[in-house]
């Protein structure tokens, strides 16, 4: 996406004070989350848990506060022509309702295959739909097209360091909220919530152990963090649908100093640990969401008897379609 | 069920404060649960509506309230042989959980077809657990069984005021918390939780008007407010599995005295409702639950342009067979 006109912003790893902007730039726009315990994931893990209920968000998703950050970084002169962007899922709802807020234009590019409810909720924010076939190739490319017809800025769902930016506010919510929080667990796919996170954590509460939680069927983040350099995934086999990306290039060295290690889990721990949060914690979680906390369950000796910081980050699940 | 013998407690219509007594003798016990709002609920309706999370509570379900107000207002001497009641619902392991709380012995008679899932969860609370035919008749009859044998005392779901004044403070929670409500809904089963919700507000928050939520094949409670007598429920046809139960003797003239009105749905409303509160809320509400969320949708004229508060009972549902 590097072809893309880039508007002016943050061009180096966000600061304290960029994180701190950004919760206020976004504050009018996105819901301070609510944080939730469960005595059932205490005593099946041994640590005291504090869930952070992005579930809760606008659009569902954390998606929501990293868009709002980057749409309202834009100048007027930036942006007098809208913003663009490719994605299938929560992203994309996401930089509709950003532009909305905004008062300017949102091309979303969506795959033909798209979920209707998905479709449905991106119309519903205003967000014009530019359909295209359903691969990254065709995406990137319907993308190029779109930017090259209107000139909207391009916002990319993680590789950007306002996204990261705006992914920040959700820990730096949690780590002021409850400041004995020691180890903080997020899950990665791209890495925009991750490499936020990490941020977040080493200026508010450094020493905090941020951990990722990642699927074994997509497991780029955990190669690459034991080989010291980005592995591009190449292929994703996963449920955990909002993680079936990349690692991006801006997220990469975030994630490498400040993560203590990534923790992967198949996709029968995801599918479980979604279940438990269902039946126990009577809040909806989607796949992806359920991926820190099967870690949690997985690898109890990362936090037992610590106070712990998960960040369920979405909850948008097709109920006709359900893994259980 | 008047042939049990019952403990000496409340002989009369609960007072304000004995319902301030339940709350302080029940706080270890319980959740004081959270408050939600919904910006979809509320320009769906046209009003704003405060969400009281009973689904959130100890066993899923508001019912812990009135049980364990119900098991600590008992004198040693009338507990010393445990407690017993007969329930296939959330009653069972509220009344367990709020004896193993008090440390004493919970007789629960269940049908010999109740879901496993619930059978599970009175013997993880330590229920004693005994099965009897799928019928009323053999549930009463071995409940009389059982406390000719055990001399255990029993707890009867809803018509005992120790009951109704612990699920009266749900409703204090939210009062007090939200002082602005101006229209309360709750459900009606066998009319607990409403009688309960109705004095609350009569002393707390007097201008209140409180209404009623029920299914309509199960809609007694609206044939006793009409006909200004209880007239039992023959027959229950309706998905809201708490809800079919008959009007209890001690709840109908509290409820005659202090309800508005009765509103009923129909069960796609019921499972509507439900799927908005999914969806939306992405928290898990089970069917009985919905029906007051289905009562402020196909009837907003009674709360547009108010401050509603909505009681949403609990959360327990079978994960393999929904109703969507």
């Amino acid at each position: 996406m590097n072809s893309y006109a880039t508007p002016t912003s943050i061009s180096a790893i966000p600061t304290f004070s960029n994180i701190q902007g950004a919760a206020e730039r976004i504050a009018p726009y996105i819901h301070s989350t609510p944080v939730l315990t469960s005595q059932f994931f205490n005593e099946l893990t041994g640590a005291e848990i504090y869930f952070k209920c992005e579930n809760f968000q606008k659009v569902g998703a954390f998606k929501i506060r990293g868009a709002t950050n980057a749409v309202l970084s834009l100048r007027e002169d930036e942006c007098q022509h809208g913003v663009a962007t490719h994605s299938s899922g929560n992203h994309a709802q996401a930089v509709a309702l950003a532009a909305r807020n905004r008062g300017i234009k949102a091309y979303i590019v969506m795959p033909s295959n798209a979920p209707v409810v998905k479709i449905n909720a991106v119309k519903g924010y205003g967000g014009e739909i530019i359909f295209c076939e359903p691969t990254l190739a065709a995406r990137e490319s319907t993308l190029q097209t779109v930017v090259d017809n209107t000139n909207a800025a391009v916002i990319h769902p993680y590789d950007d360091y306002r996204v990261i930016t705006g992914q920040a506010t959700a820990a730096l919510e949690l780590l002021q909220d409850y400041p004995r929080i020691e180890v903080l667990i997020a899950p990665v796919g791209g890495g925009g919530l991750l490499s936020g996170t990490a941020l977040a954590a080493h200026y508010v509460a450094p020493q905090t152990t941020v951990l990722a939680a990642e699927p074994e069927g997509a497991n780029d983040a955990y190669q690459s963090f034991q080989a010291g350099k980005l592995i591009p995934l190449t292929q994703a086999n996963t449920i955990a649908d909002g993680l079936r990306t990349s690692l991006g290039e801006k997220n990469f060295p975030i994630i490498q100093q400040y993560v203590r290690a990534v923790l992967t889990v198949n996709d029968e721990e995801i599918i479980a640990a979604m279940r438990y949060v269902w039946e126990r914690m009577k809040i909806i979680i989607e796949p992806s969401c359920a991926v820190p906390v099967a870690a949690a369950i997985r690898y109890p000796e990362h936090i037992r008897g610590k106070h712990v910081g998960i960040i369920l980050t979405g909850g948008n699940v097709d109920l006709e379609n359900l893994p259980f």
